[in-house]
């Protein structure tokens, strides 16, 4: 191993020194694997029987004892230079050595009262371990100082710069497994230190722990070179440095020195930017920790080597029941670690080796930023009142609704740039989707080259943008979870990208709901827009409103589902979830130019409720009605007021009751999600025998899901996105989804029984006006005036008996119906 | 700039070569900016006018210039060297390009016949670009040559190695866009190289285009050093070239200067492991080309820079209706290219430069292995039935099902080697997921350094395994796509990280149903495993069965999904799938030792139905039974058989139908999916008015979505998995989810009238079960034995009557009902 920045093996540590550090190791691995074996004599002090090792034998060894050795040398650097650290844990499912080494410096036993620091409490801490009724095997929220569940691969590093991001006094440790750089989200977040600005953010130091095997393959970058892995951390921007070995000895001298050495030089990065400001991005130190899997496990079983080989890596020794050796070997291997020096006789980890851990708030398994609640404060947010769109007669003013938007998050951030715990993530989109204004107080932040050419783009901007949403959404979590704020906004199909991340977000949430010390964390807000129905520059590939059903299939006390119809209902719902708590907040709202509908007094009401019958909409005047017309979502409502315009205009003695759903929660049973509608209150909405028309803007079976309880769902007829192909104008666009204003008064006439005989006439209008839609764009390419143009006549200012009057001409005689162009639904 | 293997300005292109060769840029550049904006005039034979515009101006004209510089000088490549090409457009939204080119090498003409190579054909070429009825503005199906849409970026890298495994002649141009290169899926691709064996499988030739900027924002690769670059693909395993600058001569020397040094090295490596055999992984080269985005359009329009920043993403000049300078800068910037040197007067491009474009099959819009259907060959399939599971008496004998499944992809893989067309990817899982058997004829492949301790893996393997399941995807899309067969195993709840993947691919294969000349190609089959039921060493965050959500919210027409309940009705879905077409095909199915129901005959015939009633499990013996109870999924299969055991042991007289379910897609209306059962097979499958209790393998949502318009909707009582957290024994997890035996039981104690007043006893039994239950696995940490051995007993070699006698001294009688046990569901 020659390579430029492995340190010489000086020997900073003293020979006591030296033992006690790896006392310290022994007693962490000692522990580790008494988890996952024992539920009974935890010192040892009995010769070992069957009895006292648990029937099933579960979690992970392999990545265990290195996971142990960079702890055991973390808490040696935060007592030498009184440094602020978290750990991240990419390798989660080492959670064994989590649970040890914070049960070794006491954080453990103060939130577990039971898991005391003596022989029964280790008994309870080995028997819980992956266990009925006790604690899960990775690093989960369960485990103190733990952002970072490390169950699925690849987002240890994006955490770890998102909890750097303004917590300038924070280093954060973040291992990285060698098998989880293979992963896509960890193979870009590398680029995160282009995003860091030392003079006010953090420091990560990421170690690679090439330990050199997976499940059962050896992992891609342990096969690398030496030269290869030094060129591709130099090329990602690092200085990287070796540290390898399976001497105990000689790997605590050669990473107390790497370490010493990697301190001084993170310090006088920091120094330096924060004395004369930052100048140019530096080469941040990092680790390749190379030591063999399973390290100080058993060497061979049953002739088949283990240590440093994948057969480490979950549970060395599984035979124990049917072959005695096995136990045998167990006994000696948890003797190697000398249990009698490490612990007296009560079971308590000795004085000498206890002090070796940090103390108080700067123990890893202690320390606040793991904990975000404890330091969250509120954002300081504008009265969203101001931002409000005037809107005196409805559906008569076009707005794009984003836009509105980001005036208001500009002053959120102006508001909160002193506090600096505020930042909004767009994967290259932030213009796009309109949130513009947000740049007139803070660039976007790049620490890479910037040209004078550039736009709104500085070392200290709080708009980070970079194309990968894993990222956006790893660096959100991470400052999140670190006890900050913020803001994701995401074209409406590329969320998926993160699907996986955010059910993991979502699950973490949930878990912590269960777990007194972790306190609430501000909620993770997304802004899905650019969304299905308009997709005018791409087409089928950008069309995707799945995300929704993802969502939906989480915890209901952690998820909600906004849908404005305009900016006034989506300022409204942004505050609500700017000041929420503990929730993945899901906004999806439209950036295109829109009809508004709701003035600021109404749009507050309506949000509130989170769904209402809009009366200046609707002619049923709190009669019964003959059809109820429901929408969710921009486009859907729409095309649904233009469909009761239409309706109206055709038959004014319809009686149709408008319903919009902002809150998508609410559709669904009390007792199955806390904003759901009681069943009287949504029979009084949507009538217990009435035909409801529904306008949807997602996959419609998602509001079949959330509905199939109630009375009225046999009449229930939803639209929504199906999977149609390309098209070219927003209005083709919602006529090949059938989700079209002719479609849907269509379906009403259908459906009302006073005009299934007396429909012909209307239905013949209706082809014929989908037919010069045709002709119309096919020759124009683009939609048709009346079409474009189409306004709302019937708003509260406007006398709608007049309106109704001048249009009563076109009602059409009793007919016999002609069902011929009806399509079929969904 | 000075970097090292940048090529010293030769000057390989002889003048009229040169000339020529850029004569045929402009003529794509001139293509592809008529595409954007043109609805008339498209040789600009007269003075352009605001009529001649299409009113809309959508499309992307940024990274166009540099696609088509780089399909230039491929051409040019191809036919100085015979190569076999195709060309994958990472930045996909640049499909002009893509299109201008097939139509100037006449392979776009000779699928769409409309569209002439004359001044009429070039006009409806411009016309139908991203307009009502035309094409989409991506490298899409619909694009001949293209086998990667590009939409969502991310995924050119890994669909162009997909390509390039087994096909040894094959030189895959894959251009990565500088965003494209910030996302996980491709910043981890460039790893493919270690699975890339020279000796058996093509080249990957990687151009990064460095344009500088995304839609708002610099590229971070773009602003990284040159030595940080060099250093970075280095680190990858490349040797990088720069090919960097904006003078078009210079350039295209520059070009064709390093492509020919390339050509030689890529030969040389092939040349040298197909002569000596594959030694050691070779520093492959690959590209980084600087050019402008927007390279030769407008430099400035109204005061600002437009060429070299990101204004020019899009349209560049977009104000042609109320800015007559605008329409005037167009006309100029179309003119820059000289249109009348490139085409004749008819609009033929001028043959001297037609020529420079290889011809028939090495076109690169017309090389079939960009249209994979044409190249596909049947696998060769052993008879499944051999390897069936021996089931006489049902339900008494336990397998692990997917280790069976792997000796049957064992011999799949045998019988295949030679032909070179199946391989099989996961995500370090094939063993983890008891696919072992597959190793006994093939390693898996890794082309990095091996050690003797490694355990099956070579250079010739044809199991691909890398911790990455957007590479598994990505490469096995690449290799359907070029007509191959594969097999994707993975854990179930991870697939999620491909959600999008998957997404855009069944969006792919659906556009195709629509495109003549893209012939069908093999289906991609899925198996999910290690599934929600049983994370034992896992836990919360690895178990998720929402993709199924994902899966149903595509069209019908190209997806599938199967839960076999047993290893052979797992046989015989596998052996489905890999005949099938054109499908995504999703099984289900788990790994752990499991009882087994169905010899392989009654497998068939169960599989072939899709869904069935259990006869011998049943006791309804063909009339109408007092309740049904269905099940999909292994677990739920063996949770609602067990169920069963214990009502017919206390009440013989309750008659029970079995139903199950293997093939999802039967349970939704006929008119909603083609496997859809008929309302009346439905009907009289599940009754009209009957209780039916589900169990199932998912979401619960799922079935009710699938079955809200069967008659007897309103009668279904769904149980599957809910988001209840962590738990450490099998039966203990389908307990907290209420899917166990017992809640099922008590379910239909709760439904069936005829007990619902005599059940308290009974509920009284199943309430003890599972106090008995909670208490033994707290104790014990296993599961009690009678759960864990539980056995079906009334198979139909058993006399069922005998056994019911021996347990009607349980059966209750007459009592007040009690329903206090009763969890809620779902």
């Amino acid at each position: 191993m020659t390579v430029a920045n492995s340190v010489q093996i000086k020997s900073p540590l003293a020979a006591e020194e030296l033992q006690k550090l790896d006392a310290y190791w022994r007693a962490a691995n000692y522990l580790s694997v008494g988890q996952i074996y024992l539920r009974d004599n935890p010192l040892l002090k009995q010769p070992l029987t069957i009895e006292q090792i648990k029937p099933r034998l579960l979690g992970h060894w392999g990545t265990t004892p290195g996971l142990n050795f960079i702890y055991v040398h973390f808490n040696r650097l935060i007592k030498r230079y009184d440094l602020n650290t978290i750990y991240i844990c990419g390798p989660g499912h080492g959670g064994p050595g989590m649970v040890a080494n914070t049960y070794l410096e006491g954080s453990y036993s103060e939130r577990y009262n039971r898991i005391t620091q003596d022989e029964e409490g280790m008994k309870q801490l080995f028997l819980q371990f992956s266990y009925p009724g006790g604690i899960p095997s990775h690093a989960a929220p369960e485990t103190p100082g733990s952002i970072h569940e490390g169950g699925e691969l690849g987002y240890s590093l994006a955490h770890a710069y998102g909890a750097a991001f303004d917590n300038p006094d924070l280093m954060v440790c973040c291992v990285i497994g060698d098998g989880e750089a293979e992963t896509g989200a960890l193979a870009t977040s590398w680029h995160s230190n282009k995003f860091l600005n030392p003079e006010r953010d953090g420091a990560v130091l990421p170690i690679l722990h090439l330990n050199g095997y997976k499940i059962a393959n050896p992992t891609v970058l342990a096969r690398m070179s030496d030269r290869e892995l030094e060129s591709l951390f130099v090329g990602y921007g690092y200085k990287p440095y070796f540290v390898e070995g399976d001497d105990p000895a000689m790997m605590h001298q050669l990473m107390a020195g790497t370490l010493d050495e990697i301190v001084a030089e993170i310090q006088g990065i920091q120094r330096d930017a924060r004395t004369h400001g930052f100048k140019q991005r530096s080469q941040y130190p990092m680790i390749i920790l190379r030591t063999p899997k399973g390290w100080t496990g058993p060497k061979e079983v049953d002739g088949l080597p283990i240590e440093n080989t994948f057969r480490s890596h979950q549970v060395p020794l599984a035979k124990l029941g049917s072959n005695p050796e096995h136990l045998r070997m167990l006994e000696a291997w948890m003797k190697s670690y000398k249990p009698e020096e490490l612990f007296d006789h009560t079971g308590k980890l000795k004085p000498e080796l206890a002090e070796l851990a940090p103390s108080g708030d700067r123990r890893m398994g202690a320390n606040p930023h793991a904990n975000g609640g404890l330091l969250l404060q509120d954002l300081r947010l504008p009265d969203f009142r101001q931002y409000a769109v005037p809107v005196t007669d409805e559906g008569t003013v076009e707005t794009e609704s984003t836009r509105i938007l980001g005036e208001f998050l500009r002053d959120v951030m102006a508001l909160n740039l002193d506090s600096r715990n505020f930042r909004v993530m767009s994967p290259d989109e932030n213009n796009s989707n309109r949130l513009n204004a947000i740049l007139e107080v803070s660039d976007r932040v790049f620490t890479g080259e910037i040209l004078p050419i550039d736009d709104h783009i500085s070392t200290d901007g709080r708009v980070m943008e970079v194309l990968s949403e894993h990222l956006c959404q790893g660096w959100l979590e991470g400052y999140l979870l670190t006890g900050r704020h913020g803001f994701f906004s995401c074209y409406e199909a590329f969320i998926h990208i993160v699907d996986s991340m955010f059910n993991q977000h979502a699950k973490w949430l949930q878990t912590c709901e269960d777990i007194a010390w972790r306190l609430p964390i501000a909620s993770l807000n997304y802004l899905l827009t650019s969304h299905v129905w308009r997709q005018d520059h791409n087409g089928f590939t950008h069309q995707d409103p799945g995300f929704l059903d993802i969502v939906m299939n989480k915890k209901p006390n952690v998820i909600r589902i906004y849908l404005p119809p305009d900016a006034n209902t989506l300022l409204s719902v942004a505050d609500h979830c700017l000041r929420s708590r503990q929730y993945v907040n899901v906004i999806v709202a439209g950036k295109q130019p829109e009809l508004q509908w709701l003035d600021m007094e109404s749009a507050i009401k309506h949000c509130t409720a989170g769904l209402g019958i809009w009366q200046w909409a609707s002619n049923d005047s709190g009669h019964e009605p003959d059809v109820v017309m429901a929408c969710a979502g921009d486009v859907p409502t729409l095309e649904t007021l233009a469909a009761v315009d239409f309706l109206r205009s055709h038959y004014p003695d319809l009686k149709i009751r408008v319903v919009n759903v902002v809150d998508l929660m609410t559709l669904q049973p009390q007792t199955e999600h806390p904003h759901g509608l009681s069943d009287r209150e949504f029979d009084s909405i949507f009538t217990v025998d009435k035909p409801i028309i529904f306008a949807f803007h997602g996959y419609p079976y998602l509001i079949h899901r959330l509905t199939y309880r109630r009375t009225n769902h046999r009449n229930l007829h939803v639209r929504g996105y199906k999977e149609e192909g390309t098209t070219t104008t927003p209005f083709d666009m919602v006529v090949v989804n059938d989700l079209d204003r002719f479609h849907l008064a269509n379906d009403v006439i259908d459906r009302v029984a006073k005009l299934r005989n007396t429909g012909a006439y209307t239905k013949q209008i209706i082809r014929d006006k989908l037919i010069d839609h045709q002709r119309y764009i096919i020759e124009h390419g683009e939609d048709m005036p009346e079409v474009q143009d189409w306004k709302w006549q019937y708003y509260s200012g406007s006398s709608s008996e007049k309106k109704t009057i001048e249009h009563a001409s076109s009602t059409e005689s009793a007919m016999v119906g002609d069902d011929s162009t009806a399509r079929s639904a969904e």
